[in-house]
């Protein structure tokens, strides 16, 4: 059970052409293509007459025709034509859903038609399209709930066990980090002073000496995780030797047990160079690798035995506690028949 | 759940040999052999003593025994030995089933074994073994229900978008068929003057013109559809230039999610010519395996939503449907308790 | 369903090292690894903090750290270190079993702990162990409830059939045996003279005439099956010229519907022969195999269609139906809430 009013990352914008790709979101199977003009298109992937996979069909135009009988219908969804009959009723059409294209990604609204609003695709992917900021962003497959996933962004300090050969080192499991909850903000800063840099970090700012390595994230609801990051020369301030990068986190949910990782990683130095970018894209899709393996045996596990049978807390898991709390929250409401305006 | 009081076709008669052949069928397992005589035999594959298959056993003459603790059956059933036991009681038996050939076809029946009458096979496979005829049959497999078959035969505009490459041209798109219903006969005919041929009917009949093509299609309850096939050049009414066949389908149930199709092709041309014959089952099993990409896709999105979830319909849906109801009302009839002869 | 308050089979005690070994005993993942001192110790496989297996972590010293944020446990379960924190309560700890090593195997003890008292491992086993007794042991997985495999040893008319190639004779599955039950003692005696011997016989003592052959099987409950053997040639009495071993099959459950088969084959001649000793491991490696296709397939029927549907009994299922009311009473006594002492 996903939240269904809000916007998903349904693909990168570069995976879009004027042919036809099918992906499930939140348990939906979807058909996405571009028209000629280039305007992204999203269909439920099942014929209304058959059920048959629409993504068995093929573009007539800007059209989509069913592979099997022919059934054919324009990109707002309406049926144009059923072959061997020469009128059809009006209401005859396909479901499709509002879909924008904002920061590099295509965002998907499967709710309540009449409450997409283009403005509640967040603001924090904006440093993906920000000047003075090189773009960088992939796309990775998880076979776990997505939770699972937000869990495990939301307690940096596995860090220092998981991903020694790249973002971890010492201090960010020996650091207690700083919790803060308003109401549904969360936030959870770690500030590592005179620290040893993580592997990552020397290969991409050559840090020769001890860093002063910072950390800050936010959970925007209902997946996406965004983390602030920067380190420079241990006690110097001295940020034109050192890094900064935002790591963008959106994880739309496949289904209850798979996730489409969509990640992003805008940094502000060494913009132009490719051969850096690509040095960036292997270690984060390495990193998350190794989450990918500890998640998905977790999940395996998850499947026998509730979360709810665990017996051992950290203060680290206030930030994942209280994200499961608001994604809940959002369900329940979807859920719970709208309030007559007046009683 | 599929009806158990009729006929289904469980093997080509080829297929039969003096060993063990296991094929489940309407979801029971079923393992058959002919006597040194040449009979053919159906048990339950499943020894009465320890439930293990008895197609992992052997025969011994024209007697089966069970390969667990050697228990021997003859093959009518009945229990001849049991090792290390010098007597056991009369009961002692294994399932058997009625099993009649015809038409090159061993036929079972699964129900009630006092209503297994051999004339209730169905007469429109006997084109199979009429003077004149050339006989050509195969065996296919798909993942799916026999009913998504059976929809798929019965609205055969189908052809037009899903088997361009053999049998299908724009006409049986867009000339709409003559459906027409009475009681329990459900009959599909569809004239198409003056057509494209399909390039099947080229390679067969060698068309040089647009041809006058003909089909006309029924049903024969539960899992038969049989297609009564012309054409000639069109005008001509010559049917020394032109080709008839019919195409017969019976789609015998495995599981509710697998389907034995067997077919057959009976042709009035070229009775002798086996490249013709070999060329015709290379293209009828190509055109059902463009048919099965398509259905096993209908499988997946059916295992999770109900084909009453649709929203279309066409009038070619009609037939289908009917066919639907009277499945239906096979099952139910077996299901319900008997009626007292008098009240 | 299994019993919990009894030892089962782990491993054998050449698979411990100091290194962690994952396995599934009864339903539960457990972990396994020896101290530096050689101590063995299991933990179930699932850190009480996030749910991950344990077994995805690594060993630091004796105590066994989680691979994804660093808890880590002595080898008593106790919790010594939680990352970024200063203390923790006391009562945070994983969960451990009790094991013991003993006759060359490692038991486990999944029940109420204060009952496990390593008196109860059974003595069958202790020829393993016996001076004048060659041991031997291996491990096999067998995809079946472990129910089928008890099923199968106590009723060994079975060889004649299934074991034609090593230790099945004719004999064995003529000769009717003597099965004696007295309260939770199972008892199968067959003694067959001047019979073929089996071709492992052959293989094993070099017979080279007929033979006495004698069986003598009992149960050990939950799931142990001892076997004594001897045979001799025919008429002669003569044990220097002929052979005896124990086949101990101790069948830990994994889950509902697979087993870890654990068997033993201390024999009392040719004790440092180790040629022999393979040609054996090979053999009963075969014969168990050759259980294994029949079994694995019987399980595929049962997962459908009860046990209880079976209509042919012989007098050799007396056996095989009271161990499985031993073990089913077993069970029932474990779920029943404890009678108060007093009323």
């Amino acid at each position: 059970m996903f939240p269904k009013n809000c916007w998903y990352i349904a693909a990168l914008s570069s995976e879009l052409r004027h042919a036809l790709t099918k992906r499930t979101i939140a348990n939906e199977a979807i058909v996405m293509y571009r028209t000629a003009a280039g305007v992204a298109v999203a269909f439920l992937d099942r014929c209304p007459h058959r059920l048959v996979p629409l993504s068995m069909g093929r573009l007539d135009g800007d059209a989509l025709q069913c592979g099997y009988h022919g059934i054919t219908f324009d990109h707002t969804g309406r049926c144009v034509r059923v072959p061997g009959e020469e009128s059809f009723p009006d209401h005859f059409c396909a479901q499709t859903f509002p879909i924008v294209e904002r920061f590099g990604f295509v965002w998907i609204w499967l709710g309540e038609r009449e409450k997409a609003d283009a403005e509640l695709i967040p603001q924090a992917l904006r440093w993906q399209s920000e000047p003075g900021w090189c773009p960088l962003s992939d796309y990775f497959y998880v076979t776990a709930h997505n939770q699972l996933l937000i869990d495990n962004l939301l307690d940096l300090s596995h860090e220092a066990f998981l991903h020694q050969g790249t973002i971890g080192n010492q201090a960010v499991g020996e650091t207690p980090a700083k919790t803060t909850i308003r109401g549904d903000q969360i936030e959870v800063e770690r500030f590592m002073p005179d620290c040893t840099p993580p592997k990552l970090f020397v290969a991409a700012a050559g840090f020769t000496t001890n860093i002063d390595r910072y950390q800050r994230l936010f959970f925007v609801p209902p997946c996406t995780v965004v983390i602030e990051v920067w380190a420079v020369p241990a006690g110097t301030q001295d940020k034109s030797k050192g890094l900064a990068w935002w790591v963008i986190n959106s994880l739309t949910p496949e289904t209850d047990r798979s996730t489409h990782y969509f990640w992003a990683l805008p940094r502000n130095f060494k913009q132009d160079d490719t051969a850096m970018t690509e040095m960036l894209r292997a270690a984060v899709n390495r990193t998350f690798s190794e989450d990918r393996t500890m998640i998905e045996a977790q999940q395996l596990i998850l499947d026998k035995v509730p979360l709810e049978s665990r017996t051992v807390y950290t203060r680290a898991d206030q930030a994942p506690a209280r994200a499961r709390q608001l994604v809940a929250e959002l369900v329940r409401r979807e859920q719970q028949p709208a309030t007559p305006a007046s009683a």
